[in-house]
Parts: C-alpha cells; structure tokens; sequence
C-alpha cells in the first residue's frame, strides 16, 4: 500500500502531467507528459536530494556553456548515456539481414570529394592504407548499382580533418557502386581515438571511470532510390575497445577483419605503396527497403 | 513476449547501465545508473524520433546559451517541468502539522535588512499595505522564542527588488520571533506575476498553452536551533491562479485568507496609513524537529 509520502509524491507528479492537457500538437503531449513522468519517476526512486538538484543544475549549465558552433557537448552526454545509439536502434528497425545502423556522429559533412571506384579518399592523411571493397544488395540480394557511398575516417593520429582548423580536406569522399553493386576504394585504416573529453562530459567520465575513447572505426552512409539509407560504421576485429566503446556504436554484425598485409604484397588495382605494409576489409552492405 | 527489437533496446540500454559499474562514489553510481534507465525508457516508450533528438538538442542548446549569472534558465525548466517542487516534496516529508514547504525560488538574498516586530519590509515597494502577524511553535504546541523569520516578494508591479536592475533593497527583511514565539510585520499584499518567459522555457510554455503566471505569494523562510527550517510561501484565498501556478508551488494548507481592510480602519500598531486600504493575514509556523 503506497504511504502518504509517497501519495503526495505520486500526486504532484501527475499534476504536472494533467497540466499539459491542452498542449494543441499531439505529438508534443506524447513527448512532454512521458518526460515529465519518466523525470519525476527518476527524482523519487533515487530520492534526489536539493544539494544534488543544484549539482545537475550546475552540470547543465556548464554543459551549456562550453556548447558552441564548433563545440556540442549536449550531444556528447546523449552519447555517452546511450541515448543517440538508443534514438538509433529506435529509428533502425532490424530488417532481415540488412546492415546495421550505428551513430552518425559530429563529423559528417555534406559535399564531400567524389572518388571513382578503387579512388583514395585519404588524401593525405596519415594511416597505414587500407584497400575496402565490397557488394551493395537489397535485401532480396539484388545488386544496387549507383549506390552512393559516403566515406569518412580519422587519420592515424585520432583526428578527422575538420579536427585541424585549416581547411584540409582528407579522409573523407562519396563513390557510386557499380552496375554489379560493387564498389572498393583506399582509405587509411581506422585507429582508436577519444571523444572530446575536456569538458563537463570529460569530467562526468572520469568521475565514473570510464574511458572517452572510441572502438577504431570507418563510417559509411550508403543510400539509393526506394531503399533505406543506413548511416553505419564498420569496426576493427580484434580492437580491444569494443567492448567498452564510449558511445555504445558496437554491433556485433559490423566487426570486420582487416587482414594485414606485409610489405611488398601486391595490391588489387597494382598501386605501388614501396614498401609499406597495408590492409584490406570486405564490408557487403545490404539495404532494407524503405519504410512505406 | 519482447519482441527482438524490444530485447535489442533493453539490451543497449542495459549495457549503458553496466559501462557505471565502477563508479568508485556508491551515490553517483545510484544516480547515473537510475537516469540512464529511465532515459531510456522514456525514448523507447515515446518511440522518439532522430529529427526529435536533434529538436531536443537544440531546446537545451538554447537553454544553455541564455543562461549566465543573471538568467538561470535550467532552474526555470526545472520548475515548469515540476522537477524543483518534486525534489521539495521529497526532502521535506510531512511531519505531523508542521508547516509545509514549497520552492525556494531564484530571488532570496543572504544579508536581508533586520526589522524589528511590527517593522516594514516594504521600504518603498509600492502595494497595498498588508499586516502579517502569526506564532512560530514546534510540532508539540510550544513557541519558539528568537525563531528566524525570513520574509521576501514581489512588489505590485509584479517585481522584486533585484529585477530592477539598481541598487535598491525592497520588500525583503529578516526578524525574529518575541519570547511568546509572535512575530508581525508589514508589507505589501501579493499579487501574481509571470515567470521570465522571454526565452526557451517561455516558448515551450506558448506551445503547450500553459500560462508563465505565478499564483501571488509572499515567501517565508523560518529557522530555530534543533528545528527543521521550512522554506515556503503563503498564498492569497481566493486568487484564481491558485490551481495552475506555472510551478506548481501551491498546497491547499498554505493558502490564507487576505483580510481587506475598508480605508480608514484602524491598524494593529496605530501606524497612519491616511486613507489607503490595508488588508491583514495570519500565519501560524509549526517547524517540525530536526532530522536525526
């Protein structure tokens, strides 16, 4: 039997939901009641107390303040709680074999360089190189020629291009698959890196002990008419840290082999790399169809 | 039976909750671990979308950007959204008659001028004259001589004296209780006013057709060695923003009624008020003991 306290408690939270009654888009009712609801139901099981209160205030306030248009550490805390994996798993229905949706993170940017097949999207960026082919199908197994393939990695230093404050353009570039589906190109193979960890989300890590550090990986978005467009990543077999990557993007079905390959050892399209040792990693996409 | 897309949610949201397990403080780890499970649900319940993720970054993203020492916009969201008087309730549990508390709001100041009994807060702030008087006594009956009566409010133009943007101290002060636990002053009668709506917080009250307005009140903190302070208002009978304060500040036990006085009535304290109307109210404290 629920005591007084927690009548009282129960009733001031649904007080607040009963004042949201006239909210005119039904969809933001949806939205704002089941926040106030989850919050308070939050507040009361873990018995908040003001002096905690003031520290989320704090938190959020500090949060805000390191946010600028260069700088989104809202959207870092909504990765390190899950939240924009969540959003994901929640927009990304699974559909049969088809490849998995991951987050799309801060550094995509429209108009990238376009490559022909077997191009380099490097473009000077430090890396070992790292030849990536593969298959776009439906989900039928029918091939998607001209889909379009979005690329874009960091460099073997940890960081993307936009990371420098100059203007570089480099691990970065979008290809169309053939009239088979196939596509293949150069990249530089992808390395660990951290997430910005300087400010308030930097500190809340530490306080939890947990690493910012992000599982090595390549991002793709692959689209084509009438099919869904999957913004994914693939990662790094055998990368210690995908168990623990910081914004929860592993999935199990996007851990790719990159099989190293010693110096000298001829490559696909007879690029000569002297002798520097490469990799190289099949990734097949295949997409759903659209929603209807 | 979960569905596979209900148990692939759980699952991430789970494997969030796990990346806390060795947040070394055991209160932070209650914390982190309660808000990461009910984030989520709440996305998966609501069934939110990517383009609502990004509308929700954005919201607090503008939060952040008009909040500095001046505007605190967080707090403000923490009231509408019911969170502050949540967290009110759940650290001052009823005890017996003893006063009930309500939110602090953003406008006391350490340092308030001393009056004696039967002195003016007002000190300028134009209202109708109201006498204030009432016991302070513990939850056993007994007075409580020297309790700490602190009192602060808005003037009629719905303003405190810190909203002015000068130097002025009006309508706040601070006494102390007589050896019978009486205590009187006089001040201004309450009248309502809006929140600060002008930004974010404002704009989601207009898309939810919920009013910025605070029902009048007149707040009081109260304190004595051995007792629990009580941080609360009193409330006008009567007035019609009772039932929708935009904080929800208000319970049933803390409204008085205002007793209007014809021009001419004599005061409690033979003070001249020439010919203005006056009105007059009551308010027994009872503070509940110390917790243990």
């Amino acid at each position: 039997m629920a005591t007084d306290q927690e009548t009282r408690e129960s009733a001031l939270a649904q007080r607040v939901v009963d004042s949201f009654a006239d909210t005119p888009d039904p969809r933001l009712k949806v939205l704002i009641e089941g926040l106030t609801r989850h919050l308070h139901a939050f507040a009361c099981e873990v018995r908040l107390t003001e002096r905690e209160w003031q520290q989320a205030i704090d938190f959020l306030t500090a949060v805000g303040n390191i946010t600028d248009e260069r700088r989104q550490e809202f959207i870092l805390l909504s990765d390190v709680l899950g939240i924009s994996m969540q959003t994901i798993a929640i927009n990304n229905e699974a559909h049969g074999d088809a490849t998995e949706a991951t987050v799309v993170g801060p550094f995509f940017l429209q108009d990238s360089p376009s490559i022909e097949i077997g191009g380099d999207i490097a473009n000077g960026a430090p890396g070992e190189p790292c030849w990536v082919e593969g298959v776009v199908t439906d989900s039928t197994g029918n091939p998607v020629p001209g889909a379009r393939i979005e690329v874009w990695e960091a460099d073997a230093d940890g960081r993307y291009d936009v990371q420098y404050g100059d203007t570089r353009i480099s691990g970065r570039g979008h290809l169309f698959a053939d009239d088979d589906g196939r596509y293949a190109f150069w990249g530089v193979k992808p390395t660990p890196y951290p997430i910005p960890h300087d400010g308030p989300v930097g500190e809340l890590l530490t306080a939890v002990h947990r690493s910012p550090m992000r599982a090595a990986h390549l991002h793709f978005m692959v689209s084509a008419p009438g099919l869904r467009t999957v913004v994914t990543h693939i990662f790094v077999d055998g990368d210690e840290l995908l168990a623990r990557d910081s914004v929860f993007g592993v999935k199990d079905s996007l851990v790719r082999v990159f099989h190293e390959q010693p110096p000298g050892t001829p490559t696909p399209d007879g690029r000569d790399l002297a002798h520097q040792p490469w990799s190289r990693v099949r990734f097949d996409i295949v997409l759903a169809p659209s929603a209807p």
